[in-house]
């Protein structure tokens, strides 16, 4: 080799070399057969729930993680490229369908068109995979497929499975390592109660506690309590832990598991010692796009308060209460969604818990084995959709939502209506008063008629001609119930039907689920709304949980006065008692310790519960106004509402920012961000605005087209 | 408290002390859902096949144990218990479904009726449990339930499911522990090849290779070859270890995994050294109980390398051959099954063989994803309960041979026959010319209905009324495939249907299994005998596999002349090539090192594969001639033959012991244990025996009935 030639090649190899040295490497990401890590986290998470310090997991189906998943990228690149692949189990590597083996955990991957499969199997968790070359990196783009799936469960010409995938991009954080962070937090007030240390968080609170300097032999007890007379009573506490002591040097210790609470009572046995307690707060990092205020400052607290509610509910999924359940159900979870698209707009906890709540198929038992939640599952993606305009993840759970759906049809009965079969639970609310849920309930067939609505406006977004289908037999099935629930005589819809007839109660549910889902003539829209809605004699609801649609239904027919009174009151009333976050169910006649109870327990009634947080979703959406009409707020509506404030402003995320929202009774001040919008408001005299044409829609009724990324100042008179 | 008082409480309570000292505890086990122990071992061995370094798991379906097991048992002790607990996966503990949890892991369990119900979730593993007392311990008595299965997927009035349970008896062996014994093994020869050492372990085995004093920096690589060839192929060989060594002591090495070899080839890097090479041989404990003697020592040794094989193959479950694909295949199983009833009559790995390939409901793949294996199992459920009469297994079983069974059927054509649909493999045989697979095969109607008819004696034994049901079924089809497929021009039944038309082809399969079923007339046997069995034009079989059923269709027929020569010819052949465990396939014409080639890869074929093992089945079975005709042997034949033989004996296990037969041309003893047997012999002279009445049943034909423990001889004239 001549020497020209050497120093040619060795200039070459330099270059290459710095070329290699400045390429930024695309992110690498962990990925998994979609759904899986969901389902995986989920059994973890909602093993967690304790009775006492009894281990209590769901009593509904889990499901496991596929052992054995084939993750495959075909690659196309214009020079070679080193992989370094790091692996949740035992992993195979083929290129172009050869094995390679030899220098793992690297591959050599040449330039040009390949196809790169890596086949990942682990049964002591999920199996999961993250691939780091310079352009070649593992990310949802990757396919995935599994041995358990053969062509006949799989739907001829459907697309190949896109992994799935989500913020783990380091190769020392994978999945399995998942963890909430932590920060540490101190007792805003400590004192002796016997032998023992009574802390208090200042509020409603969740993490880990840490004692300093733990010595000594013996015993120490944590004993839990959202409320101060819990965690002064041991014996009846929702929540304790016992740990063995036995240290002969003081060390920090910090609870294995998380619990909820606000005060702690440390007791101590044998001579252990401690010096002081504090905790870890866990959260998820979940920053506030949404905001409320206005001149009630009880509705702002109870902004806050709900916002506080459901944060602390916001986690690895959303939890229905943080101290006891802290498990994934599909009615609960609904309404954490909807008020999180006016909080923090966090698609990813959506989607974490769409996955977690429906598992795997086949299918074998409803969600959470209730009729219902299954339906508010297939509502609840759809809303996903019309929020966030996310069409890929309606995508990826599209076939999982068919295959739920075959199932609720092939369970219908010869008059194509669903009712609870062995293995149902057919829950709806938890009535004050006994309330049949034998035969066909109106309330169940209309969610029925709402779910295909959902599926058929999905199978529409991922291009599924099946569409059709689904409209035609949800119109059939509307169409159908109204008819056989609808009494002339009563002017409403009645509970339910046995053997064909109408039994003649009436409940609430099935009414205001007719009238938010639009299945009302305007005739009946009145006689519902007298007779029934506001009607005392039908029976009232009194869980926060049937509250959220009654008052989304007493907004929509427009009697704010009545809503804000039962913010005031009923939310209000939780604040009088010194709530730092909302309950799962509340009395304002039960008083003392009687406001704890709950189930037959005196400490059971959980006092961080989700559905406690609806003012969220009822402020952000009625009284601010703000709601998309089309996918991601491409289009949407602001109608503000005072009701009853003198004033209000406020912020509603939406996936180009937050729409920002500031009305008086003279004044209304829009901010927008992307889309288009529709300002609508009446007012008393002509209004005028210095930007857009204001349009008069009716008597005293106006619109306002909003553009994107412009503010908007209209003053009117608002209308009494 | 009176002084008397005080000292009769005392008595008492050294009495109760006493008593509790004295009272042998009855012995616990470690107990699970049923069959999912099998599949979660399934999983992690059959992930152990290699192709090459290249981890090589299986591509069919894989399921995972239930995450959440609820374990229970109605207890009714006459004193207090404390119970050990011991669980894999965290656990709670309800007395009369009241949690206990003070004071775990023991529980006070009170005198009298009780129900303890513990609930185990681990989905790192298998969840299971051990519960030691004095009289209330774990065993496949108590029942389970998984949170999975709900109401609906539960026939109704269906029994209670019993735990799974096998030997793992000490707190300290759970079943995740589980690994099969290992013994020490040296080599019989080792040499120097280059800077590598070669070491011959004398005959094909299995284990953990060991190096002694391995020390140095570099790197070890152990190739592993069934033949000296293979082992001297490091690039070719099919499979290999390589290990990195660093190591500043010396010190002894044994591989992680488990290897299938007769030759080792030990090639250091660097300066890598180690004094000796041996072994860890790892084997399931498994004493022969069947044997084979007679007048040829290439018979015998035959019987030996064939027991050396299916041993070698008899492992966590029976494999398919050691070497490449160690993995559960239902077709070869169910031959092994037959093989291990004339060697060690395990039914402990049958057991687990059988739940491991079926895996868990719902049905969604063929077993192994081959139409035909998935009729193999049924079938094998039947052989098992006849060899053993264990209505338990069946019982156990029977849940999913009807949910695999419902499968089947809802995936029959319009001519309610079973053809192969997208993810079916349709398998039948490795065939030396192209075979068509497609359309209505008739080898799969005749299984199919020999299903059936499994299923309608399953039922019968389990007492499920559709006994009936499965037994109409099955007579139509095998009524109607022999309609389909009989060619009464050419007097065979055809290959195959397509269009609903006879194809004029006819193979061997389906004839072969009519006769074996019992599916032809004496005519149409005659015909079929002539015309295909014997009839060279009509392809061959080649493959041990579908050997094992032509072999055992000439027994039937009575050509044992042609048997014989087989034995000596295609075992014998194997044996003059120096097999010590015989071959997934062997041509005698191949010759060098093109007898270990398959697959297109030099030495991909598997020299110890359990199919080449059946000449254990067809001596004990057609030669000794014992075999049951009611379950467990209650009733059973002995219907020798020599088959050219001068002499021969033997023992054939069952039940009770084993039935030894000593048969020459002159004299047959039978020395018999449990239930009642029929010998069955032609003779050229008037028989004669000191014990029980000889019965002439024809021309030549004679019958003996042979009560339970006894020897029988019996003087004749074998008929030539």
């Amino acid at each position: 080799m001549s020497t020209v030639l050497r120093s040619l090649l060795l200039l070459l190899s330099l270059a290459a070399a710095s070329f290699a040295a400045q390429a930024q490497p695309t992110p690498a990401t962990w990925i998994w057969y979609p759904g899986d890590f969901e389902i995986w986290l989920s059994n973890e998470v909602q093993a967690r729930r304790v009775e006492r310090d009894a281990f209590a997991p769901p009593f509904w189906r889990m499901d496991s993680a596929y052992p054995s998943v084939i993750f495959t990228k075909k690659t196309n690149t214009t020079a070679p490229e080193e992989l370094v692949i790091d692996a949740e189990g035992r992993y195979n590597v083929t290129i172009d369908g050869t094995y390679v083996q030899l220098g793992l955990p690297k591959v050599q991957l040449p330039a040009g068109g390949h196809t790169i499969a890596i086949q990942v199997f682990n049964q002591k968790g999920l199996p999961a995979l993250r691939v780091q070359g310079t352009t070649v990196c593992t990310d949802s783009s990757w396919t995935v497929a599994t041995t358990n799936n053969t062509p006949f469960n799989i739907p001829p010409n459907s697309a190949p499975i896109q992994a799935g995938a989500w913020n783990f991009n380091r190769a020392d954080t994978p999945p399995s390592a998942f963890r909430l962070p932590t920060e540490p937090k101190a007792p805003v007030k400590t004192e002796r109660v016997g032998t023992a240390t009574l802390v208090d968080f200042g509020q409603e609170t969740f993490g880990y506690v840490r004692l300093k300097n733990l010595t000594g032999q013996g015993r120490v007890t944590l004993i839990y309590g959202e409320s101060e007379d819990e965690a002064r009573a041991p014996d009846r506490a929702e929540t304790l832990d016992r740990f063995p002591v036995a240290a002969t040097a003081a060390a920090d210790f910090t609870t294995p598991d998380s619990r909820a609470f606000r005060y702690v009572l440390v007791q101590p046995e044998g001579n252990v010692r401690f010096d002081e307690v504090s905790m870890l707060f866990e959260a998820l990092p979940n920053p506030r796009r949404g905001a409320f205020r206005s001149s009630d400052e009880t509705i702002n607290k109870i902004w806050d308060v709900s916002a506080r509610t459901l944060e602390l509910n916001s986690r690895e999924f959303y939890f229905d209460g943080i101290k006891r359940d802290r498990w994934v159900w599909s009615g609960d979870a609904n309404q954490s969604y909807l008020m999180n698209y006016y909080l923090a707009f966090d698609q990813a906890t959506v989607q974490r818990t769409m996955w977690a709540l429906r598992g795997k198929d086949p299918v074998e038992q409803h969600i959470n084995t209730i009729l219902d939640y299954s339906f508010y599952w297939f509502v609840s993606i759809y809303d996903y959709y019309l929020f966030t305009g996310d069409k890929e993840t309606v995508q990826r759970m599209y076939p999982r939502m068919k295959t739920l759906m075959d199932f609720v049809l092939a369970r219908r009965n010869a008059n194509g209506m669903v009712e609870g079969l062995p293995g149902d639970w057919v829950f709806i609310d938890w009535p004050p008063e006994p309330m049949p849920k034998d035969g066909e309930l109106s309330a169940e067939q209309l969610l029925f008629a709402r779910s295909l609505e959902a599926m058929a406006l999905c199978a529409e977004v991922v291009g599924d001609l099946r569409s059709a289908n689904y409209k035609v037999m949800a119109t059939d099935l509307r169409n159908k119930a109204m008819a056989a629930f609808w009494d002339p005589a009563q002017q409403a819809l009645v509970h339910h039907r046995k053997d064909g007839k109408q039994v003649p109660l009436v409940t609430r549910y099935s009414n205001m689920f007719a009238m938010m889902f639009g299945y009302l003539t305007p005739a009946q829209i009145d006689s519902v709304k007298t007779g029934v809605i506001l009607n005392d004699k039908v029976m009232r609801i009194t869980t926060p949980y049937m509250n959220f649609y009654e008052l989304e239904a007493m907004c929509q027919i427009g009697q704010f006065d009545y809503v804000t009174k039962q913010l005031r009151e009923y939310w209000g009333g939780m604040l009088k008692e010194g709530a730092t976050s909302f309950w799962e169910f509340y009395d304002p006649k039960e008083q003392g310790a009687a406001r704890y109870a709950m189930y037959g327990r005196p400490f059971a009634k959980s006092l961080a519960h989700a559905w406690g947080a609806s003012p969220l979703y009822l402020l952000g959406r009625y009284y601010l106004g703000v709601r998309p009409t089309a996918p991601g707020y491409s289009e949407y509506d602001v109608v503000p509402n005072l009701g009853g404030l003198e004033w209000m402003e406020g912020k509603v995320p939406t996936p180009a920012g937050e729409i920002a929202v500031n009305v008086t009774a003279t004044q209304i001040k829009v901010t927008t961000v992307g889309g288009t919008g529709r300002l609508k408001f009446r007012s008393a005299t002509a209004p005028a605005s210095a930007a857009g044409a204001i349009t008069r829609t009716g008597d005293q009724a106006y619109e306002l087209t909003l553009q994107a990324g412009r503010e908007y100042v209209v003053n009117y008179q608002a209308v009494k």
